[in-house]
């Protein structure tokens, strides 16, 4: 029997706590989820810093992969003997599924913003190089591992093959808002799924929802509305978040300035150089991330050491509501007087927005390779959501911006109380009436 | 006010996904869980390997030492106004219970059977010695330290303060068996906590269930039971803790070799010597230890690299059911068969026993310190639980064990097929008929 | 001691499948639950017809009196060492949410219509009347009975109480929601109740909801607004509706021209002349109706033994989308249709008309009586919900109607194929493309 | 098409709280669901007086019977394509799981023992008598109603089709523990059901389950275990149980004795002298039964109107412990003094006795009807799963009795405190030292 076709004796599963099991007859599956690369997937967290603010939150990108893999499989059971859809696709579907987010490193928001590298290009990158995965889905034919980087890539042909894992209400943010949900404990993020999945249909180009799943689907949105600012733009992550930019920015900043590590930092030379191979990118996962952080606390730079010290010990950086674009002279303020008061600004003083795309997304047009959902009506025409949705149409123009300033409040405290310095710093921050 | 009776000015809390939320008022938990001892728990696993088993059981100590907390504070909350209670004691049961597992070092069940150390043992020395843990209670009371440590250590003189952190039925054993189940997906682990905690009273020297709570008490145990068997001692975990184990074993054996790491094994290096001193323990979180194992990968002893490669690319041995006391004649055979493939025995041929302690804890007198669970009757007598439940009576007379014979089953399979010794071991293995 | 301060030996528990449990402290409370007329509230559904659509919601009224008063109970549990709370009002607040639908009677919504009742009017009958729950009530204190009634009337003078049992966020909505949801099986419905609890806060004459806690409040109008659509106007449901008020019209009509029962309708007597004593009232709970529907299926007038036939074996008029405002002519036009076609149109034709006023609430001003909800910022000031919630404004606004059209589409089918009255009536209700 | 392959155009589904959604294809299931006889199912509650302690507990046997029928439904989707498995026999199964308690009457229980009837024969009669039912049957095919009265008879000559509607874990039990969990809100009854469905395989003449199920099998042993005691055998339940048998003795004695009631008890009569039509079995549903109970409050017979009374308003006897084997003195002894206290003891005075069959069912060879389980191990062997699981193997030899006796407390307290009845009574009852 031919690789691609063959099946497991008995079929696997693993038990997931979000989907219950995840099922798996296909031995190509199988071997890509044994596989290095994929196995790698468990050390990196699939919310980053988050942990740090949900305790729950410390699931990786391992599970969350075996999820989306999980949905497009089901989705494609119930497409099986549908008009438009091709039963030849299904294993590129779930293949690029199970590998959309190979890619990513660790903390890779941050990671991709200090060193300007993206996690796509990675993923790119594995499916083609010289791994472990390419070589099973080379063994599927020859060209399938290029078949599948464009379906991640959204340059794949068949579009409705390419919708399924890439648009609006694609099989990975299902699975990540219920997964985030389910980890983080939060109560935002239910939405019915399996009717969701029940009223999709194949078309085209694309695949589409019928009319008497809208409220289901209005309620998937509304998740991710919620999520996104309880959870992922949540201000304490962000404080982590920035402190861990800050860490990466001053190591490169030292090595650069020919600082003498007392560890030398193998690991991260390459990206300190601005262009590590994909060996050196795989080798960097999140353990060994931390082992430096701990390791860099014994460093005799004090800025590098005291970030390690915070990220480590989650002693994070405080905030306040700043709006940057309105409040100009009082940033310009702040950031003289952190320098009088010796905190260096570069490192401790920052501003960090977070805009909310997730109900900007709905508007067609405008974002060109975002396309919006499409309901099936009675009488077989496509109607765009908002067209039919009060509660998604009033959401679905606004995009909102929450800018936050944070800096070290303990470092702050430390200061002789009397400190002109001092003082003026805190009546910017709190103004009169507080502190 | 006193630092002990200090309160936040505003309830805290933590979004905790098995009790929905972790409230906080005392100054003193608020400080003992911002230490960075306790911080540390975030990366040690609450289930060491059996991530690798079900993927969703990434949670961390830290995630359990707050549920166990959250519990016992739920517990006095209903004990305030009872006879027997001691209001005193609350603040420093709140501290036991958080911290009763502020010891735990990486994958401690391995680590501890090859370099001979006891977790508790360090819980003791972290709260004893300094530790920012230790300032935090000594601030609270000079001597308040050692009482914590009693209580944990099951010394304490008020027994019904040591019964709510350390008995058949108390807090950690309330919190984990939910919170694997939790993670881990399993739809074993529920209990109807709440109905325990409310039929929890206390008595001069232990905590005693009201017999109206019996079912509740014996579903609770049937989840232990369970959980033990399904979850804890499951085959594929423990092939991972083999190799773990294995890789320590080796790593140590060849530094008394004085075998040339390339890199050298800076954190290990007292842990091979055989005293590590408290920093240098607590410096080997599971990072820490995942970095090494990645960085061995490449080391020039092929056991050690081959080893660690299989642990951190999850290419586990396989198993077999093995009884090593009915199959001497086997084991040794396959013993010589191993050496003479040129597999080192010593490192891929392994049994593991795992012996189910879960029902047999309840016969009172056996075991000195473990006390059983007593019903509180109607009549105000109390009854040894087995006494009164057929299920309990049923299950707590007998021992289980389980052995397995663990092995590198595709190291075998890469042998030539017309090999005898590989013959010969297959024979032993699996019998004639299969393979 | 004091029948308002007794308390149970032993706190009493309902295990509750919405709330886990309901606890009961109170003899107060204890005695009321136990009375006749709060028991009759077994014998009326929650939800009406809604069990013939979503075949799980057959809970009764007494589950949901429960659910309220349990809630409340939390809520001044919370409360207790407050400002501006009143501890002497506690047993009031538990009394009224109790209550607060002692007078509902079988299939409200159209009985009050058909007969012109309000089931407030008998809510404050019971408590005011010759009833067990009067004679509770004022044992607790003469005029204890008028001060539950006015706490539910809303003309109770601390507005705080008041809001409590009738507010947009009140504890009666709160497990309604969560209730009704629980029952139909659908996943709205779902908020962080434990969250909006902990945030709750009493005022002077409301209560408020701290700032922090506004994305669980939104939460919850969301869960209203789909609760509503999804379920309570659902055009099933509706059909049910349409066909119950029929039969009492009908009955009614049979009655006032003097037709014969078969059996004597007792029990409506006095519903069909226009006063029913209180006694009576609650003697016609859904049993006695539905024994009357069921017996009323052997009556000799076709129009009553067909609708009872259709309401008793669930044989539902079917509905189309039917705007009365626009399809004036349409309208008159079906209507002269059916007349031909002897299906009496004042039975066999009806649009419901169903508003959408959960997001229409929430403007403050228009509706006397109905306040907004209140966030309390950090700053200490009050801010009305709207304002400070972008999805909250964006519904808040909007009125938002469904009409539908009921009629009998099985006596269609029957009618012969070649009937010209059939062919026009078909073409207006579905136009020529379809059927 | 022939009936029996016609599909609905589009799936319909049923929202269940239960299983989420109950899916239909099959036009017959939909004409079946729709049949008056089966719609009938809504009118008799699935737990009977059940609802009186458990407040959740309404829902009726309708909700039962689709879940049932879905179970199964799930079940066959897995054998589709399994050796054993005959695909023409799938709509006989669906067919016998929807309908195979369509013979239940209201509160089955106790109408069976005091009228001596059997609901099984009822459901034979419904399937092969005039009847709706027997109508959409026959259609499928000529004798098809008699094929589906056998399975559900277990006379059917497929043994593996009859396994799966009636054997010790059986579609039938899977649905109504996991169902009166959820309703009555305990935290027993679950089990991983979508396991167990999985590990299912057919075998000639029966279901078996995979070895590797075998925990989860335990888990729905342990559930029906704590189901029987904690919910079916509740003593208040069967105190209700106690009264409804009390009333239908005592309306049936006094027609016998040529009562005259005020109002004629039609729907009665047949019930009364013996043989009931199956229409006038049909007519009887629990609202028509609830209609009389309220009615015969009024009447003049002080027993008859005193023990509707209870029933009505849940003034239930009391109980206490009671074995009538051991304690035939005080039996005998109260019976007397309840007489001379003018309380008729065959009314007022009762032993119920409730047996543990749950565990006792698993013993092979006992009980001709019932099978065992079977464990499917990987040889292919069979063997009786109580060799192979510990705990079932404790459980299943010990059957358990629970005795209470019943009297109206409330009557022995409104007696004059000096009465000597009164005394000894109460000694007998409670012992010298309460009460």
């Amino acid at each position: 029997m031919a690789y691609r076709d063959e099946k497991l004796e008995e079929e696997k599963v693993f038990k997931d706590p979000v989907h219950r099991y995840v099922h798996v007859r296909d031995r190509v599956i199988w071997d890509l989820i044994g596989s290095r690369e994929f196995q790698r997937l468990r050390r990196v967290k699939q919310l980053g810093t988050t942990y740090l603010t949900f305790h729950g939150a410390e699931h990786s990108r391992f599970n969350h992969s075996l999820g989306v893999y999980e949905i497009v499989r089901r989705i494609l059971e119930n497409f099986r003997d549908r008009e438009h859809w091709n039963e030849e696709e299904r294993l590129l579907c779930l293949c690029a599924a199970l590998l959309h987010d190979l890619g990513h490193g660790p903390f890779s928001h941050s990671f991709e913003k200090v060193f300007k590298l993206d996690h796509e290009d990675f993923t790119q990158e594995i499916l083609l190089g010289d791994t472990e995965v390419n070589r099973i889905l080379t063994h599927v034919e020859e060209g399938f591992p290029k078949k599948v980087a464009d379906v991640i890539n959204k340059t794949y042909s068949d579009k409705l093959v390419v919708s399924l894992i890439s648009s609006q209400i694609d099989a990975d943010r299902m699975d990540y808002l219920q997964r985030d949900a389910y980890f983080t404990g939060v109560s935002y993020g239910h939405f019915d799924m399996e009717r969701i999945l029940r009223v999709m249909r194949p078309m085209e180009d694309q695949v589409v929802i019928k009319e008497s799943g809208m409220h289901a689907v209005e309620d998937y949105i509304m998740s991710r509305y919620q999520m996104y600012w309880q959870v992922y733009f949540h201000p304490v992550t962000r404080s982590a978040e920035v402190i861990l930019s800050k860490i990466l920015h001053r190591a490169k900043e030292l090595y650069q300035n020919h600082y003498e590590f007392k560890l030398k930092p193998v690991h991260f030379l390459s990206f300190f150089e601005g262009s590590p191979t994909l060996k050196e990118y795989l080798a960097l996962d999140e353990n060994v991330v931390m082992y430096y952080f701990q390791t860099w606390m014994d460093e005799d730079d004090p800025i590098l050491s005291d970030l390690c010290e915070r990220f480590v010990n989650r002693r994070l950086f405080k905030y306040i509501e700043f709006n940057p674009n309105l409040q100009m002279n009082e940033w310009r303020e702040l950031y003289e007087l952190f320098r009088e008061a010796d905190l260096n600004p570069r490192y401790y003083l920052e501003v960090d927005s977070s805009s909310d795309l997730p109900y900007d997304f709905y508007r067609p047009g405008e974002e060109g390779e975002r396309l919006p959902i499409h309901l099936l009506q009675p009488n077989k025409e496509l109607k765009e959501l908002s067209r039919l949705s009060d509660i998604v149409e009033s959401i679905s123009g606004k995009k909102r911006t929450d800018h936050k300033l944070y800096f070290p409040a303990d470092e702050l405290r430390r200061m002789p109380e009397d400190s002109e310095v001092k003082q003026r710093i805190l009546g910017i921050l709190y103004g009169k009436e507080e502190q």
